[in-house]
């Protein structure tokens, strides 16, 4: 949470005020349902601002208020046993959309102001090349379906898409997405023109560990990263607090490291890339099962060898092998405090945590490695569709009155 | 560069004339000789706020000031015809010293504010374990010999010292320099108890990212890598314009990527590490030469291979492919814009930039690829020595008066 700035003179209060009520917001956002008087606490600003910024949001439509006690332990009275006023985020008014496409999956869902999933689609497919106007359309179809659902006083303030890809930022060009074969499509300009909303596009794993930071796992930690197994192997990274996204927004592409140059072919051009020792369809080969089987094939093959099937037992000690000493690869480079294993990586972690730690162990340097945790995700396969939801609200958690103006003109 | 606080109220003021006083300071620090005209304009205080703080950096003795000409594109005069005060740093009155360990070097320097190093040592070792009191007994009495060449009116602010390892940050210990052989060792204590002066201790390659930022190849570059080659392979690593240490400084291990699972033993306990690949020891061990050449004997390889010598040439472009590819592992994880090759990487840089780069081509994704500069650094092989300089001068540049005050007193 960013410290409020206090007063101000001439020209900059304006500033200081969409400043304020951009952390209120937020922190309501993330903190959930929270009592007047413990936001003053937090925020550091007196009873009296509160209560101007919290009316404000109020009348937007953005923040509703009641008298009595707080559900929630972010929102525990300051005591004196005066009652006080529960500021709450209108989930129900204020929604966007968030999109994950992954190559075996696509969901899309409905989150309310406040982090709650509202309502969702999900639809699996096999693995192969898919086109992604096919894609297009069937986000624009489900979103529609979606929207159904709601009467026309909920404002939808935009959409926010993760790919398993390069994602330029500014106009959500995916660069780069080797596991769906797509190379340059304008998906965020596409989805723009389909739905007539500001739609974000960002990185899978970027999304995770967004998430995860913001409610999950990584809270209060300042080196993170995120790593994900689906279909490829990425990596979202939180260094000294802050998200690195590198010169463009493509750090992170960890599943084509190389580990083994005599390895197996990977379908970005190169050979023993690491996703191909540990990707979910390396399990499935090595497990003899059919190819794209995506997350439930994963799990078929963690619950078959724990049922006693060796093939599959040998093909997950394998894979959790690569996952441990690919792992120490990544935190030579960066050190972080926490390595959070998504996707498909979550299940072989649940599954193999001892192999995937001492495969670990017996790569990394001691200093580094000694103090690394290894966890899963708190938000489960969910992390990169909250994410997206994170990456839709932030305009409006940034400037609120702005983007609402904006969102009502529109 | 910050930006200065204009103005203040109260408590704060003394704050701000702090702030000021170092922003002006590192200016002159870095940019040389300046005109006070365009202090002025570039650190955006009026003429008598200029005037004020001059006069107390130049009372303190960091700073000297002459009517006249600057000598220096940075002190341009603002026009007008009317002569401006010069302000230049006082190298010859307030030095640190400047210290490299190397496998098979040790580099000790006497560096006056502005970085122009005044006197140096250099001494070589043959390759092998080196204990560390031997090396912190041949500091000591090479800083004697430096600081004998200078009178007593010298303010001798510090000293920073580069190693080829993980090291802790506020204490200055060594935790793990593998190619030294070394393991949890005190020497940031040692040698501030053996020379009575405040000593900082960094990573090699972290501090040759910060020469080269400073004042070399990645000056106004936000996302840079600095590779050093100097028997082992480390990175130090700027991303989003802020040092990358990870959660305890030992971020940028790289040489410690596992490159090739049938690869060589590494020192480090494992195998195939990306330094076995292409580290100076390989090339010697490729090249049939004697271990430990140092860089030295990197250039012998190089000139050999220039003069026909077909085993020199055939070590170098096999070492010149490992080290593209494993740039590309590099890339792949932070998206530099610019990736600095130093040490001995430079001089396979210099003699195989082509073999590097389309090894790097091969194997690296388009979108994070195609941007990257791969560059020689500006400072030479002095990149890490004069980081190592920059470390010495930081604290005296971030809060001139206390840091000088305390010398005196100490």
């Amino acid at each position: 949470m960013t410290v409020l700035a206090r007063g101000s003179r001439g020209a900059r209060s304006e500033d200081v005020r969409r400043g304020n009520l951009s952390t209120l917001l937020r922190y309501v956002h993330v903190h959930g349902p929270t009592a007047r008087s413990r936001l003053t606490a937090v925020l550091g600003l007196n009873r009296s601002t509160i209560g101007d910024l919290t009316s404000e949001l109020v009348a937007a439509g953005l923040l509703r208020e009641e008298p009595g006690r707080p559900d929630r332990v972010g929102g525990e009275a300051a005591g004196g046993g005066r009652p006080s006023y529960v500021v709450a985020p209108q989930s129900e008014r204020v929604q966007v959309l968030a999109v994950d496409v992954g190559v075996t999956h696509l969901s899309v869902a409905r989150v309310g102001l406040g982090g709650a999933i509202l309502s969702r689609r999900d639809r699996s497919y096999r693995r192969g090349t898919r086109r992604h106007t096919t894609v297009t359309a069937a986000i624009t179809k489900i979103s529609a379906e979606l929207l159904a659902e709601v009467d026309g006083a909920v404002v939808v303030a935009g959409m926010g898409v993760a790919v398993p890809g390069m994602v330029r930022r500014h106009d959500g060009q995916v660069r780069q997405a080797p596991n769906l074969g797509w190379r340059d499509v304008p998906l965020g300009a596409a989805l723009a023109d389909a739905l007539g909303l500001p739609v974000s596009v960002g990185n899978d794993a970027d999304l995770g560990i967004l998430a995860e930071q913001v409610r999950g796992a990584a809270v209060g930690v300042d080196d993170a990263v995120y790593l994900t197994g689906r279909s490829g192997l990425g990596a979202g990274i939180i260094a000294g607090g802050r998200p690195l996204g590198g010169r463009t927004g493509y750090a992170g592409e960890v599943g084509h490291l190389v580990v083994d140059p005599a390895g197996l072919p990977c379908h970005c051009g190169s050979r023993g890339c690491w996703e191909t020792q540990c990707g979910e369809e390396r399990l499935f080969e090595l497990a003899a099962r059919p190819a794209g089987g995506g997350l439930a094939g994963v799990r078929e093959v963690v619950a078959a060898a724990a049922a006693g099937d060796a093939v599959a037992a040998a093909a997950l000690e394998d894979v959790a092998g690569w996952l441990g000493r690919g792992t120490a690869n990544v935190v030579h480079v960066l050190n972080p405090e926490m390595v959070i294993l998504g996707g498909a990586l979550e299940e072989v972690l649940r599954a193999l945590g001892g192999t995937v730690r001492s495969a670990f162990d017996s790569t990394a340097l001691a200093a580094p490695g000694e103090q690394v945790r290894i966890v899963a995700p708190h938000l489960g396969s969910d992390s990169t569709l909250v994410g997206s939801a994170e990456l839709a609200f932030d305009p409006l958690l940034s400037d609120p009155l702005l983007t609402l103006s904006r969102r009502h003109a529109s």
